[in-house]
């Protein structure tokens, strides 16, 4: 493929260049994805409505969330394993996120440790929180997070446990990953990816390597079982007094839920269906976002992810009330095909797609996209 | 297939493991199988309501029914010719059953007869009637249910005459069997299947042996034919003054029936379609339940089957006022692929994923799920 | 195929057995065929209520009909070409008619000539009227329509001019028809269908004869374009004095022509959008049907074609206010096939479905059928 | 191909005789093709009302769009590059249209200079403006519209700046052009394109040719793209002050905007939205056509193009209130694969849609459409 120029292109690549197990986890939502397909069917289905004779001369995607300047209303949505799919694939993905200026949120189940990470790039960095029941483990993280010059802690609430992507257990992706004749074939089939990941320097789980220094992954699973559980606002009132700075809770798709996130001190919400990977049924993110918005009534900052694949998902995010997006998928293909140069491509299809996008709905500036910017249907 | 982990793996194995017309009669619906269609893509097209910061970390998906305790909301439908499916399929089932916590009921068209399972197994057993012409066949029918110990009597009401899956003729599918080259060439290609029927005791309606010791399938036909008829309220005024224990009428998909049904004193009404194999073009019954709870103003309690395939559809019936599911079809690809391994493996499938969704909708028991955890989408 | 269930049966033998020209004659509709496809979909769309406890014990499919009784509400539609899919196509669906107590209309572009058809079966028939320009050409038809005692007049309406269905020019079915290697080629794999061409006594227009004894097929293109054109009612006021028996009007879609036709003395209308192969992007029938019924108040009797496919397709027209149904393709499939045992085939299909149908949504008659058969989804 | 009776028939002749990028170029939508599929849907979903008895016995389809009789309520839209899909390509069209009696609309981007189409065809030219911010570009390009007598100048509002089609720079679709062995090997293949374009006058943008004289097509390219911006109000009204004659405004998508219109004095606005080569995500032309006539209250006429594909398509433009449509695709199909015979087909099969249709639908004259051709479905 010599001109790539949309975020389906990338996928390709990806696809092409990782093992199907990985492939598969990064692609696919849980059970019979009817909540993964509705999220991106959602927001292909709304309008935008196109503007003539409005000076957008002067083009300007840049916008402010939590007090920082993003370059573009978009931010790298914190995902585990990143680390497999490409050489420090999480630093390579960091990178590209600060040549864009916008932040990226690394994860608690990241490959690369929080610590290289935050030497490797000097851009704005979050850091998400997996609130364990072991309450040691999550002082630690925060107090690392804290030491690196997190901007943000991002406390995903949408995880109490786990469901099921039905493809991972058939790939043999578990925690240890079982070896079997069709996935080693699918190895020698990907000879660049076997190199990338021989000359890492991780493997496994960067942030958990205190934790579990000599154990091996068949206690780790153990012990994640056993500590994933659900949040209640006294649990998010102890992370609010542990963490000065910014909180931002993950995982809303209810006004009620909304509302008790601000209760606690919120800073931000992200409106999140897990992309589709949690609750199989659920509301797609872009039907939810505007009763989130509704109920939080300016008290907090929305951001939404959830089947976010081009820079007009962006606008229709923005203009029903989201201050900006979190993409999964659609960087981590860049990321997965290329490293750094896949995700800056990624960035900047999207970005550009939102540019021209929001010029031809009538805004020359990300702030003042709005409901203008939809046909109104009812 | 190493990993099953779906209704749908069972039911490629159950395609690969039986003869066609064994396995298309398990499988379709009648005429265009709208109505077949209709009840899954009207539980699909429900939204779930994801909840967060709620405390789900004690899950209990048991639940009462009839004055039972079930472990799941969910029983195993009665349907005919089980014990065809798999050697002694109805005490395979049976077992898998009682191993859940959960009622299994026998059809009056088994193949296993109602003593021989009853004998097999300790579980919760219901037994379904199909009300005939001859007064002799229901009294002796309900007075071997009633020494069988059966939980309750179940009258299916929407079988007034049959309606037609097509697949069934073309298959040589009749009683007695049309045997076909075709038909032949299948059997040598399914030897498991085979090697297990010659090894069954049963291999024709074990209840009815009794009625038909030396007659031959042909008189079986013909009699069946004949004493197949509209039940009137008046039938049931019938069944209700020799079955003392619990009565439950299946076949209810229409509010003026609901209350018809209450009116003869059902204790129970299950709201069904006959899983889209009788009118086709009928509504599904997702559709029809929450008119039909409505309609019994709780006075009689309210079950639903039809399209019932996975963890989130028994929890989506729940929120709409469901007691309980039963499941024909997805329980009998369990039995047809492995007997009672194969049911258990269904029953688990779809007690983790509704234990699953119910967390992830905001309720920790089942007996809590209501309106609450669907979107309201009006 | 051995086992022959569904119209979709008979249409598969159908094409194996007719020239592709003549195939895609019956089967297409004009441009798009936008309304061809909607006709079916808006019935299959519908719902029906499910009944039980309803003394269905009882089952009488027969109505009545313009005074007449009908065994089943369907009767064959007038169509053009029939003598050219099987020898002597319309005697033969004529008599399979009369068989199941149903009327046959035919058509004044049949193949056999009105008089053979009359001489040839003795149930009931209509005959179908293209008002032509030349009055005495019409004057002609009545008389002889009078002469064969024909129980009903068939005026169509919606042809004043012809739209195209576009595979017929590509087909080269044409008057006169063109033949290249193509069809010729089609012709050889067809033997069947050569030799009952070969056998048959009549091969063009048998209605016309008088008309044209030699002047050949262009003339009589040529005349028929220059003659057909829209009716007004004062054309119809012409039809109404000549003809002394019922008039029936077809073609009628919208609810000011259906007061028109009552205010000319119509006895009945039948809604019809000529079967998808008018007016591409018209409504479907059954859209149309409860604004016609509404029209008329009860003032002319309302007939229905267009789509009708199955029993269950009948039972819902007749829900909506229709007191029957025509069908075209549903029997052409038939006599296409397997000539007068084909139609009885598809007559006994329908009326089975209709019947079964009838009885699970609680109506014992077809007299019986109305608006309390069907879903109210508002 | 030796019939071709549909614009679809003429998509594939295209589709064989041009390279690829050509092809795609005429065929595609920009993006995610959202809104160019959208334009065809929501035309096809649009329902026609059947009138009979109706008096269509004269047909008309002629009409007047802004003091001109049209033999036909639809024109030629502006297109680039069309000399490049056919030899003389404007010229070929115009004549067609001329001998249709409608306008043909030259695009600044043609390939023909205004001139040679002026010399070539007597019918009515109209001559579509991109407002470059070299307003000496602009004033020249005027006064030469001028001097050719263009009936109207269509000025073209929704490309202040350019949306990608995906294909394009994978075909090597730039300015200047970027020939691979892919394309190669492509116009190996089609010897009967390369050999018009080989005996074709003018192979780069003609109206530019004074311009840019000497300097090559990447100085061209650059140019562009610095000329392109938004047009605001001002801007329109130093057009209308220097354009005498019929002003037109292109790009007219929003009620807003249709007002803006009205008040910089446009004798016509297009509803459009470039053939969904623009925004995508923008609604569909006709669903937003009677919002923008609503927003005109009749000061000034409107067309619209945008996915108008059949005679019907028109039909249902003009009942919900445009006096006349463009069209783009379908008669560059017709240029593309015949040149100006191409053309006339397309026009041809159009104009007998638009005839047929109307007259099923109740109107003998195009100046008699309007709602009542369309069903209401409220």
């Amino acid at each position: 493929m010599t001109v790539i120029n949309s975020i389906e292109d990338l996928r390709v690549l990806a696809r092409r260049r990782l093992p199907r197990a990985l492939f598969d986890y990064i692609d696919r939502g849980s059970y019979d994805e009817l909540t993964w397909a509705r999220n991106r069917a959602d927001l292909r289905a709304l309008q935008l409505r196109q503007r003539v004779m409005v000076d957008v001369s002067k083009l300007d995607t840049a916008t402010t969330v939590l007090g920082d300047r993003w370059g573009f209303p978009l931010a790298l949505a914190p995902t585990g394993l990143m680390g497999l799919f490409y050489r420090e694939g999480e630093i390579q993905a960091a990178r590209a996120a600060q040549a864009a200026g916008i932040p990226f949120c690394l994860s608690t189940m990241s490959i690369c440790p929080l610590e290289d990470v935050r030497a490797a790039f000097g851009g704005i960095l979050w850091f998400q929180l997996y609130v364990m029941r072991d309450r040691g483990f999550n002082d630690a993280l925060i107090a690392r997070a804290q030491s690196a010059g997190c901007r943000a802690l991002v406390v995903t609430l949408d995880l109490p446990l786990q469901a099921l992507r039905r493809r991972d257990p058939k790939n043999g992706l578990a925690v240890p990953p079982r070896l079997t004749w069709a996935s080693a074939r699918d190895f020698v089939r990907r000879p660049g990816w076997v190199w990338g990941v021989l000359r890492s320097r991780h493997r496994t789980f960067g942030n958990l390597a205190t934790f579990f220094p000599r154990k091996g992954t068949a206690a780790l699973s153990e012990w994640m079982g056993s500590q994933l559980g659900p949040l209640t606002p006294g649990d998010l009132a102890w992370v609010r007094d542990r963490w000065p700075g910014k909180l931002v809770l993950k995982g809303i798709l209810d006004a009620e839920d909304a509302k008790l996130a601000v209760a606690t001190g919120a800073d931000a919400v992200i409106v999140s269906n897990h992309g589709g990977r949690q609750l199989d049924g659920a509301t797609s993110t872009i039907a939810a976002l505007p009763r989130v918005v509704d109920a939080v009534q300016g008290r907090c900052e929305v951001l939404m992810d959830g089947g976010v694949g081009s820079g007009q998902d962006v606008l229709k995010a923005l203009a029903l009330g989201a201050r900006g997006c979190l993409t999964g998928k659609a960087f981590l293909y860049g990321v997965a095909s290329r490293g750094q140069a896949g995700v800056a491509l990624a960035l900047d299809i999207m970005r550009r797609e939102f540019e021209i996008s929001m010029a031809l709905s009538g805004s020359g500036r990300a702030v003042d996209v709005g409901p203008a910017n939809l046909v109104q249907t009812t």
